[in-house]
């Protein structure tokens, strides 16, 4: 029995706690590699880049997200102990939602919560449903990604679209260190200008983020629910506004011939490759050694200035309700980190499974 | 640990046995609920609805994939033990796939399985990887269907598109019983056309299935790792040929303003409804007792008649491929029950996290 | 959610399903090394020393006990998908236990699978509760007790007491081929003339079994719920009639002071040895590279001739049972094996967390 | 994956952070019911029985092992969040312990965690092999403790033992209360002498302790692999130093005969009882109703004063090695909250399966 929140992985067992509100928001890490030096200076520079209230774009909301480890370093290497680490909450106001339990907003959690637990848990600030949570998921993401690119694997996001404004230009570069993660400056421009026109507005958009792993050696994963697509998917679905997510040509296949969507085999450099990636380098569920390639559609903030329907449940009749507090018009540019800190996860989840190549003992006769 | 294949479930504990090509291929399930009578006879039509060989669309290999149970059910009633039901594998012919595992097929799991395996794995006929291997998956998903229709509880899916031929009608109907599922008969003809051209070609076609669960109630998922979207997506994407997963507006969701994507409340007959249902019955990963609604993307059927680019692993060389065996030139069709299968077993998954609403105690003083 | 009858194991996922009077009892087991050829003449032949029927100490039930391999073997080697095996149940006799519903036999699980189940589950024979349930783990036990010998790890058993009979000779060598499976052929002797005495009167009697496992190198194992301790005694309370485990000295070394149950440590052939083994091999949860040494202690079995006191669950008064069927009067000789099987599974799951010794990759500088 | 330390339960989710030097030790606890209000007086009162510097018969360490909760209650009450709790690591002294990572403590995990992990844990203080690993347990079995009470289930437990000193009087009242918590005080007497002349010898000495657990329902565990023996037993194996644990008879019944230990029914007062309890409350894993009796055996503390043989692991040559820090001459005293935390967890864990009676939903026609 996993839940509340569920528990994540295979051979990583990864589960959070805390709430929006309460005294601090965590994480638990236990099938980490001991041994491994963390850069705290990069892990923190790498959380800011989730973290509230940098920008136009995000919420007034203003945290450190400073991470306290309390155990599974030593000397800032990882010792084989489960990791736990906490964000203190310090910056918490809680009489705006006080309204929310009994008026639920549109398109948030109030009123699916109350359904599910009838009033125990503690939802001020979203309670386990506030975007926050996604603060924990990138400490223990942000390890990863640097354990992975210490094996020589990358992995990176960009924004690929905001409400109907796409980059599709080709993405080769991290843009991990831009204020606005976008390939196409010109495309980011736009979309700069729709968020900011959408806040002024009341209003907030969405948008999806694309993520590519590259370094990945071929037969990760594997067949049912084992399979990569799954495992990204169901890690990826715990970051709250995800609606749907597509892997390498993703619903675009779903148009395709066969003849079309199949990537040949080629040798390049004595390795086997493919000329195309619609398989976004899966497989049978497996990888087959090119790049991995998701995109993620994240909804709209459903917390809107405006005006809107919703009912009152304590007498069970309509009521129009106006949303204080300090939200993001829009969550997709701070998403991205979320995006990659998941995907290195469940990517070392899986790399967990089989030894790495060079981990691997030599073949004996 | 759970691999290789994997396990589903929280309060259920779904897994597969067996291979393509092996002695037989199975489910186990537990976590079911005690005393539920199976109707069988149902449950042979459901899984007809999967099985080969029925009609032009569909792979000439004909196996009628009766189930034998070996626990789990007593003169047709489950005990509470752990149900295992086998299908016998008759029609194997081997001889086509020999060649397979030195030149890979495009688009199959070939290549990586022989990545992830190196050559121990049983990989004739596809092994695990195999379409087959969703039988077992349907004769539990199956009999969670019959489950949920007695709880009040429907899960219906159609093929809402084929290639880029849509079937946009309002689906208020269950198509079940029909060859070819559809809900606009004149879109159906369309598709039926457009796979037989295909077949023609030697070539294949994708596709979009969507499904809609109704009679859930509030309140069934949880945040995190617990959300419903998460649960649904890990195992329809054990489904082969899954690429994209999607709930509610999902990918259009990502294009619109929050004033538009949020679902607003209103009281219906004295219940909380939402006039639209952009969230697809899920906010917060929970429930709000609207319509469930996903779809998934299927890629083409991988293996086509035409000669391919591949890869002669043993030299290392470039390799071209001509595929023989049997295959279906379009697997959406047949990829209905599938989804249904999954669904209810995602659904009941979750229920049984919660007690059914008939089942609670009265709440005392 | 495991449940019912559960699943054991961290690396390994063992599961066993069926009952004593369905179809088939079998395994399925996951986990366990691709590649490995299996000695099926061997396995057959630990089976059969597992089996009933076979002299004048079990019962007269008599079953082949032959395993079908329905998936996980290819030409006798595993093939890393699930191992699922299953014994038929032929020689079935139903009709001796209807009565037992009613009125339930003491020390047996008749009255408690009755509260915990409420009569949905399948009793006949005992259902799970029957030790025909120790088949299966046979089945698993035997292939993991190959694999372990394969690495130089042998794990033995034998009979250590009977009743009061004791037998406390040295335990060099193994005594598997032996019929009645003790060290001593006097205390033997002493024990058979004892059951014999206890079949005359119609009665039963327990006994205890012994556990060696040597070759296992220092290091299996962990702290907390990762320990030895735990994680031999949940797969061996699994066997019926257990009622005690003990390691090393065990209750013995609750009275002892630490001055004299600490093994000193002492360098042996440039190895870390213990100078005794009090211990049982295990330190902190983790082998120390001595003999890992466990007791068990079966209870009677409860099954006896003579009429006793029980009561009539339908009329709920006061009863007097006599047990009719075909029962052992001492099970302990045949819970060798399946003490020998259950060790084996514990260890080789513990083994797989770390790499074999020969497995590990050089050091890199 | 649930290592290192490893996760417990199939309702509960129950893990260990931590380690003696670390900044802090802690439980994550999940699957506990929603809005129960703990009463955090009576739980700092239950941990300070487990709490070192007490008295004459334990360590010298002084820690007021206060929980501070940073997640899972609001206003004292659970709110269905995971509950997460820390004790703060003040008065830590690692001096003492630096030697022992070479010349390892005979009886203590020093030289198996060192075979285990390398050198990459942190084992000042015992790492995650302390007892005080016991105190975050005694946290989550506190709680559970609590709440069993509340639904009429007691768990009590006393010192049975102490070296070979018992107290056979009967177990009726909770001694919980009591400094040295036995039910005949002249035995009492007898084990407080015994402890103190150990102690003046600069040595240790083992001990049982008896648990009872009162007010259960029939019908709580499963078999096989669900059984309340395995249950118990592999949390109780998780507290350092149990080498044994027996249920109701336990080893004793091993010389019994069937007719002996075979408990009969009756009816008392309308309700299914047994007349003895040899059975320890629980036939074939699931509870009989009658009172649930388990021993365990505890070895005597390692750490003693005396000069013992070791071995110096960097030269690989024998050493003398005089173990200074401070030490309990018996920890038995201080281990009785321990197992009855352990047994409540246990209980709570496979209640949780089942309905408890008074909620469940009543019997529709």
């Amino acid at each position: 029995m996993n839940g509340p929140y569920g528990i994540y992985g295979e051979k990583l067992n990864l589960s959070i706690f805390g709430a929006s509100h309460a005294a601090s928001i965590g994480v638990r890490l236990t099938g980490f590699p001991a041994g491994f030096p963390v850069d705290t200076e990069a892990l923190k520079a790498f959380l800011s880049r989730r973290a509230p209230g940098r920008n136009a774009w995000s919420t007034a909301r203003k945290e450190e997200d400073l991470p306290v480890f309390e155990s599974g370093l030593a000397d800032g290497v990882t010792t084989g102990e489960p990791i736990v680490a906490r964000i203190l909450n310090r910056d918490v106001n809680s009489a705006a939602y006080e309204r929310l339990q009994r008026i639920p907003r549109p398109g948030h959690a109030d009123y699916t919560a109350y359904a599910r637990y009838g009033g125990t848990m503690d939802m001020r600030g979203g309670g386990p449903f506030s975007g926050r949570m996604t603060a924990p998921l990138c400490i223990a993401g942000g390890i990863a990604l640097q354990y992975l690119a210490s094996r020589g694997i990358t992995v990176r996001a960009r924004i690929r679209s905001i409400g109907g404004i796409s980059d599709d230009s080709v993405f080769t570069e991290a843009v991990s260190d831009k204020a606005f993660p976008v390939t196409d400056p010109r495309a980011g421009e736009k979309m700069m200008a729709y968020i900011a026109a959408c806040r002024t507005e009341g209003d907030s958009v969405g948008g999806t983020v694309e993520c590519v792993a590259e370094g990945l050696p071929a037969g990760i994963g594997g067949p049912l629910f084992e399979g990569m697509e799954g495992r990204i998917a169901s890690i990826v679905f715990a970051i709250p506004a995800v609606k749907g997510i597509e892997f390498g040509a993703g619903f675009r296949s779903a148009e395709m011939k066969g003849s079309e969507n199949n990537d040949a085999f080629l040798i390049e450099d004595g390795s086997v490759r493919t000329a195309t990636n619609n398989a976004g380098g899966i497989l049978g569920g497996i990888t087959d050694g090119m790049p991995l390639v998701f995109r993620a559609a994240f909804k709209p903030t459903p917390s809107i200035a405006r005006p809107q329907k919703s009912v009152d449940l304590a007498e069970m009749k309509e009521a129009v309700l106006t949303v204080e507090g300090r939200h993001d018009p829009c969550i997709v540019p701070r998403a991205v980190p979320v995006i990659e800190a998941a995907a290195a996860l469940a990517i070392l989840d899986a790399m967990l499974d089989v030894p790495f190549p060079e981990d691997r003992a030599p073949e004996t006769e």
